[in-house]
């Protein structure tokens, strides 16, 4: 059987990380696209090649493709602070559609057998719930239309040039090798890294909005698998977990893996959707049905990890376009908790 | 009453030339921001300032809302070639939606009143007709996904931070300081240039696809008063003619305006919509009915002027990214016609 090269771009973050250790296990040669700018390398698995290299960076691109033959390109690399994206408008455009452009351009010449791209649930915008893939995404803010115009231009590429591909939008995923520092997203965690510095957990509103929190293995896997699986093709998945918990009971949950009764300091509602969940009826009818890891065990597993390598403090982001109503902190070096979002 | 001062991208183009002459008219001061790319510096109305350069330009585009303070933006610049737009995605990208990008970021921090956009019917896809502004779009190449995304971007902008703004999708418009030696779009001006040379006139399938040519005044003068109209403020509109047209009832009348009975070579059909109309009863509420210029006398003043110009040359478009599937003709000097596209 020939050799299976596979590109992971942002392969030294969350999602990514994993990707590829799942690639590595079904025998694919990864190489890692990562510009660490939201990533960790360490968090590369071992095997893997690392290229560090920004997606935007067109030369950087056309010549790695160049340079190895690629059989299928898993493209995870952006810059996912769904709620930052209205203050850095053309920077999200540049990282997250430009970048992605660059790659499915060259997919194309090089006749890529597959290009595997995570859209989000922010292309769906607030519309009926729970989200299906056969509703018409309708995104309300720059980073959810970077991902749909993504998803459309590879709708596009495989007509015209026949280029393969599966969109997958994930919903709030944590498990270990999450940036837990990350002052932007991911609710989980800023709880895990508030109970480590003693301090209380800060929820937005009355914490009884809900989300579907999905543990990792539930979405790396069926990534880094979906490209043997012909039904996959050309298709789109909302992946994840079903199971709707309140921020509040998530709060509970994560404090009881610390082994706290933590404070909890409520601030003012921000403008959020209540009740967030999708569909996955898709993703199980052509994948299965996932690893059936509950809430406490997935966060059993990801505080094990985080009490090991404790918070990691993600850069500060640096070129705000925009800032009228830019919320407070989000600027600065303070650590203001976010609300869940979708990610 | 305060100056009124109107940046015009793509004012040296054919429809922003025509809208920079209406903005003259109702006493706006007005500074044209074009590359040249594809207009022609003689064809911006005298009296408005002329600014070459990129609206991909950041530091450009920062410096001039710096030094005017734009009451209106009128975003006209784009690529539109959109049968192209497939072979140069990341150009397509780079130009229309970056470039637009940059104009919305300046337009929420100088607090502009108004964002005047030209999207175009290539954001519906091949829907159902008459497209209609309240269906959704479902943009199938590169050009009309990025016209599709500054669209939601501007939505999300007057979201978040007020900025109002009317979005025109036009059709198939035609009239004075057209580019008639475009090879990549246009129908009528490919016609026009082909009598003056003598050549037959070249047409895709059986000629019997019908479109709704549009005269410039239908367009051109609703866009330029829109700003004025405070019900068209957050609306989209579809804008132009209604009386469609088959492309051999139009060959006789462009034939009929240059006193020829033109030869006919007729090609293999391309993969095309065979009827592509739209319905325009919301900007006929909000703007009126439209001069009434038939395609006969909308033809006779567009071949009047062209009759004086000749035939001008297109700048050959230099930056093709991938060669696969290019139309034959469409990388080389040899001029070829193209179908009537969406524009
Ligand atoms: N985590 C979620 O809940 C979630 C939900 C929906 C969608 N997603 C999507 O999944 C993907 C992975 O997200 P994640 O949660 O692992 O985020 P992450 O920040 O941990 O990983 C993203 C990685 O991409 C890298 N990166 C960013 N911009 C880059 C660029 N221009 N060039 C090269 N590398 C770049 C970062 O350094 C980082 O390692 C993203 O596309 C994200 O939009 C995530
Ligand atoms: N003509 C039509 O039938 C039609 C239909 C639908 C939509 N539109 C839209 O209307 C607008 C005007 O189209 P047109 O037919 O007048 O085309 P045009 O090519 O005559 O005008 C476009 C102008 O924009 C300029 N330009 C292009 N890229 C630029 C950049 N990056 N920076 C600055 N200037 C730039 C060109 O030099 C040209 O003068 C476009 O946005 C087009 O997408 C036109």
């Amino acid at each position: 059987m020939a050799k299976i090269v596979s590109l992971v771009t942002g392969g030294a973050g969350f999602i990514g990380s994993h990707v590829v250790k799942h690639c590595l296990a079904l025998g694919h040669e990864v190489v890692v696209l990562d510009d660490l700018s939201g990533g960790f390398e360490d968090h590369i698995p071992a095997g893997a090649i690392f290229v560090q290299g920004s997606v935007s960076d067109e030369v950087m691109v056309t010549s790695l493709f160049e340079q190895y033959k690629f059989t299928y390109v898993y493209h995870l690399a952006a810059y996912a602070a769904e709620g930052l994206s209205h203050f850095i408008r053309r920077f999200n455009y540049n990282n997250n559609l430009i970048g992605s452009i660059n790659l499915i351009n060259e997919s194309v010449k090089h006749k890529v057998k597959c290009f595997v791209f995570t859209s989000s649930i922010a292309v769906y915008g607030a519309g009926q719930l729970p989200m299906r893939e056969e509703m018409t995404p309708m995104p309300e803010d720059p980073y959810g239309v970077s991902k749909y115009a993504v998803e459309l231009d590879l709708k596009a590429a495989h007509e015209m040039f026949g280029l393969d591909y599966i969109v997958f939008r994930p919903h709030n995923v944590y498990g270990e090798n999450q940036n837990i520092g990350d002052k932007y997203r991911n609710v989980i965690g800023i709880f895990m890294n508030q109970i480590m510095q003693g301090l209380p957990l800060t929820i937005f509103g009355d914490g009884e909005q809900t989300r579907a929190f999905s543990y990792i293995d539930d979405v790396a896997i069926p990534i880094a698998h979906s490209v043997n699986t012909p039904a996959a093709y050309n298709e789109v998945f909302n992946i994840g977990a079903d199971k709707p918990y309140t921020v509040n009971e998530l709060a509970k949950v994560v404090g009881g893996v610390f082994g706290v009764t933590p404070d909890i300091k409520y601030l003012a509602a921000r403008n959020e959707v209540m009740h967030a969940y999708s569909d996955h009826s898709k993703a199980h009818r052509v994948f299965g049905e996932g690893t059936g890891i509950s809430l406490q065990e997935g966060i059993e597993r990801m505080g094990e990890w985080a009490k090991v390598v404790g918070a990691r403090k993600s850069k500060e982001f640096g070129e705000i376009e925009i800032y009228e109503k830019l919320p407070q902190g989000w600027e600065r070096k303070i650590d203001q908790p976010v609300p869940a979002t979708a990610g």
